[in-house]
């Protein structure tokens, strides 16, 4: 029976860990894949405070692995597949059948960008194909950008890419934007943002880095080539907990109180999985830290 | 004029400052003492993710400052006298009678700890004596602490504090504790918590290290030693932002929404200084980054 369990040892469970297992809490961190999370992919993290030159998501999130356990925390590769945990005692099941007990627990399984599934994606992806406009639109300066999506995210995100870009071009499916009016005129009226219609991207090309994307409009069929140095693609994200019984928006992400409290007493959620504003390493990292100290004033009182 | 101005360069302004200039806003950062706020007085922070063996106060904060001045921030010693903040344009009067304009201000004037002004307490600060249980308590494993208040903090902090000491003594200058009763009666039930009633600390003794507290009883007036490892003092914190007309709870937090928005359109807050569960360095630059954010998009609607 640990005191806690952290359900995905990215930024935020690792960081829960860090600081539970500092308080002397027992601690498990179940990981499906590999510790670190989806920053490990992370070629270089130039805004995590505190490295002033930058750092590899790989390095970061390996120091954070290795806090946890300097403290205490035992990490463990399994998936879960069964949560029960509407009782003072939390029992998850493993897909190897084990099932692991503790009386509060942590759910920190992120989420997923979508992919396009096209060829050069996974190739590129970290070196020119990016999911998140906050983390790499600085490396894009001056360099002509494709945003692939039309909702609200893309289209922000786009407007924000074109502060660095020397050009963005939006490509969308269909031939109106999904985002809200106020925030599509916006693009309309910026001279360094274009739309190409009706479009989707089938290829991310290029020798050692992104030298362009080939187009085919959906409508015609037609193929064409276009330049670019550097592609986003916003169209959507996948949060983890599927299977999870509590309380989520309408896109799935987890809603919690600024204590990372779930609606289920004793269940807490911290980082990517969870309804908020800005997912980045370091706010990943802060939820976990909060989580860890919420979940332990709830054991506290128990 | 400044895209933003952030007020306060501990770790919340300065990484406000980190992720606004690297959006390429033009960011002045104001800091009245020394950047890098109070955790430059710390001389080992262990559960700072990313550094598995810990890191200093000065060398955390000096690279967060170093990577603010990388993306263009610009940090000036000067304190703040006045502030005009209702208008879209914001105008800071400085101490000098020089004023400063911008778009958006983020307030992270951080939040100081009261101080007992005892012989000795400044000498050990960060080396025997604390005003953070979560920061410090695992770091006197199996020893003798002495706590002194007797607020809900206090009495919280006593009973963290005991899972790490090898017994704490509470000192509080009255015959009962201001503690709610739950809260009281789970530290008269804690064998490893003592209470010393009618006593406030005179002195913090020792060496190199903290040895021993002196304490006088008020009623008696009649003074004794104390054996003691760690002296942690939480008789409360005086948030910054005095002469800021925004939003705040009884205790001068100033209130905030999960945005990092207060009541004062195009005026943000992070850090130490908000209403919040958890005042660390980590949730700080998380919050720093947030309202970073939020002010670049509060920027681009204007």
């Amino acid at each position: 029976m640990y005191d806690i369990i952290c359900v995905g040892a990215g930024p935020a469970g690792l960081t829960a860990a860090i600081y539970a297992s500092r308080e002397s809490l027992s601690v498990l961190v179940l990981e499906r894949m590999v510790a670190g999370g989806q920053a490990v992919m992370t070629e270089f993290i130039e805004n995590y405070p505190g490295f002033a030159k930058g750092v590899s998501g790989y390095d970061l999130t390996d120091a954070m692995r290795a806090q946890a356990e300097r403290f205490g925390a035992e990490i463990r590769l399994a998936d879960v597949v069964g949560y029960d945990i509407d009782g003072d005692v939390k029992r998850l099941t493993l897909s190897n059948g084990d099932v692991v007990e503790s009386k509060a627990v942590i759910l920190t399984q992120g989420a997923t960008h979508k992919h396009l599934g096209v060829p050069g994606e996974d190739k590129f992806s970290g070196r020119g194909v990016s999911y998140c406009a906050v983390c790499d639109g600085a490396f894009f300066k001056d360099k002509e950008i494709v945003v692939v999506g039309g909702g609200n995210s893309a289209v922000q995100d786009a407007l924000y890419l074109a502060k660095y870009g020397s050009h963005v071009t939006i490509v969308h499916r269909r031939n109106e934007l999904r985002a809200q009016k106020v925030i599509a005129q916006r693009a309309f009226d910026n001279p360094k943002v274009s739309i190409c219609w009706d479009s989707v991207v089938k290829e991310i090309k290029g020798a050692n880095a992104v030298e362009g994307v080939v187009l085919e409009n959906v409508k015609t069929g037609e193929k064409s080539d276009m330049k670019a140095d550097g592609v986003f693609i916003f169209i959507g994200l996948n949060p983890g907990g599927e299977g999870v019984d509590v309380k989520k928006d309408d896109y799935g992400y987890i809603v919690t109180d600024e204590e990372m409290a779930t609606s289920v007493p004793g269940v807490f959620a911290a980082g990517d999985i969870r309804q908020k504003s800005l997912r980045q390493v370091i706010t990943a990292c802060a939820d976990g830290a909060v989580a860890a100290d919420a979940a332990g004033r709830y054991i506290a009182m128990k």
